[in-house]
C-alpha cells in the first residue's frame, strides 16, 4: 500500500478562469501538508485569475516553465466549458499526463480530463449533476465519492476534493500520515443536515436543484458530443 | 427560524498574510451562494496576500472602502499570530462588529475575535489544539464542531468552516436554502479514515501532532497573555 515518496513530491494544480475555488481549496490544503511536497499553481500565463464566484488568484507557474509532476490536478467549475476546447491547455495535460504518477480530478475537473482524452477506458466520477456525460468520454461514470482506479483519481462535486486528497496521501504516504493531516485541518466532518448527495437527499430538492442545472447541463452535452465527433 | 433575507446580504471575509486557504475556501464557496450575497474580501490595502502554503491571493476591499456588513467573518492560520496585535485590523473587527450582524470565525480566527475583545462572555470553540486559549480571553471554550452563542458563530479547526458556513446559512435562510447549496457543493463528506477530532483520533497521533504543535501553542499562549495584560 504506503510507497516510499521521493524527497520533493511534485504536485500540480491547473488553474483557469471560473474554477470553483474550493475544488482547488481543500486539496491544496491537503497536497500542500504532505511530507517533501511542492504544490505548483500552473496556468498558461501568470496573469491573476479571477475564479467562479469573483475571488482572485494568482498562478506560480506557466505551462513553459512547468516541471514534471508526481501528481497532477485539475478542479471543476463552470470554466470547465471553456477549457475543454482550450487545445493548449489539453495539450498540457495531455503532455505531463504521460509522466505523472497520478492523474487526479474533482467535480468538473473530470470532464476536463475526459476532454484531453484521459478517462477513456477508466471508471470515474464527477459532479452527479454531470456523471452520465463521463460515458461520452469513453468512461465508465460510478457514483461515488472517490473512484481510483489504476492512476486516476477522480472525486463527485465539489467537497469531494477533500476526501480526494485524503485518500491520495494514504496511496502516497500511508494511513497515519493521512491521518495527521486530517486531525491538522480538523476533518471531523459535521454537516448541519443530511442530504449533501442526491442518495441523500429530498427527491424534490433534487428535482428543483436539476432543473435548474438543465440548461447548464444540456449545454455541456452539446458541447461534449461536438468534440468528441472531432476526435 | 428562517428569517427574511434583505435584497443584498453582505459579507464581510477578513483577509490577512498567512491564513489558511481552506479556512476561507470552504466557507465563501458557501457564502457566496446565498441568494443576493455580496461577499467583499477585506484587508488592510488591495496588495496581493500570500496565504499560508504559498498561494496568493488579492483583496477586493480596503478597510477605507469596505460597507456595513450583514456576516463578518475571520479566517484563521499563522499569520493570526500578527494579526493578533495589529491594532488597525483589530479596530476594524471593533468597529464592524458593531453593526454586523453576525460575527464569526472559524479555526484561530476565534482567537483574533477574542484578542479583538468580542468572543468575552461568549462560547465558542476554535481548532482543538489552541482550544484552552480561548479563556484567556473571556471566552468559554467549547469542544464542539459549531457553537452558536446569540450572534457570535464560531468554528473548530480550518474545514469546520464548511459545516460553519451551512449553519449560518439555515439561521439566516432556513433549512430547504442550506440544503439546496449543500447538494449543489456535493457535500455528502465521507473522510477515508475516521479521527479527524482528538476525541475520535489515535491517542498516540494526537499526543504526536499535539507535541510537534507545542512550540505554536507555547507562543500563542504568551502572546494572549501579553495582550490581555495590556487592556
Amino acid at each position: 500500500m504506503a510507497q516510499h515518496a521521493p524527497s520533493h513530491l511534485s504536485v500540480g494544480m491547473m488553474l483557469f478562469p471560473s474554477l470553483t475555488l474550493l475544488d482547488l481549496a481543500g486539496p491544496y490544503d491537503v497536497f500542500s501538508r504532505m511530507p517533501g511536497a511542492h504544490v505548483y499553481l500552473v496556468a498558461s500565463s501568470l496573469e491573476p485569475i479571477r475564479t467562479e464566484k469573483g475571488l482572485t488568484l494568482t498562478p506560480d507557474t506557466s505551462f513553459e516553465n512547468a516541471p514534471l509532476f508526481d501528481i497532477l490536478f485539475v478542479p471543476g467549475g463552470p470554466g470547465q466549458q471553456l477549457v475543454m476546447e482550450d487545445e493548449g491547455f489539453l495539450n498540457f495535460l495531455r503532455e505531463r499526463g504521460q509522466t505523472a504518477r497520478l492523474l487526479t480530478s474533482v467535480c468538473t475537473g473530470s470532464l476536463i480530463l475526459g476532454a484531453a482524452g484521459l478517462l477513456q477506458g477508466y471508471r470515474a466520477t464527477t459532479h452527479w449533476r454531470y456523471l452520465d456525460l463521463l460515458s461520452l468520454l469513453g468512461a465508465q461514470p460510478v457514483a461515488e465519492r472517490v473512484i481510483v482506479d489504476r492512476n486516476r483519481i477522480t472525486g463527485a462535486g465539489v467537497s469531494a476534493g477533500i476526501d480526494l486528497a485524503l485518500s491520495i496521501v494514504s496511496v502516497l504516504f500511508g494511513k497515519d500520515v493521512a491521518q495527521s493531516i486530517q486531525l491538522s485541518i480538523e476533518y471531523d466532518p459535521q454537516p448541519p443536515f443530511p442530504g449533501g448527495s442526491p442518495n441523500s437527499a429530498d427527491p424534490e430538492l433534487v428535482a428543483g436543484l436539476s432543473a435548474k442545472l438543465d440548461d447548464v447541463y444540456t449545454k455541456r452535452r452539446r458541447q461534449i458530443e461536438r468534440i468528441v465527433a472531432r476526435l
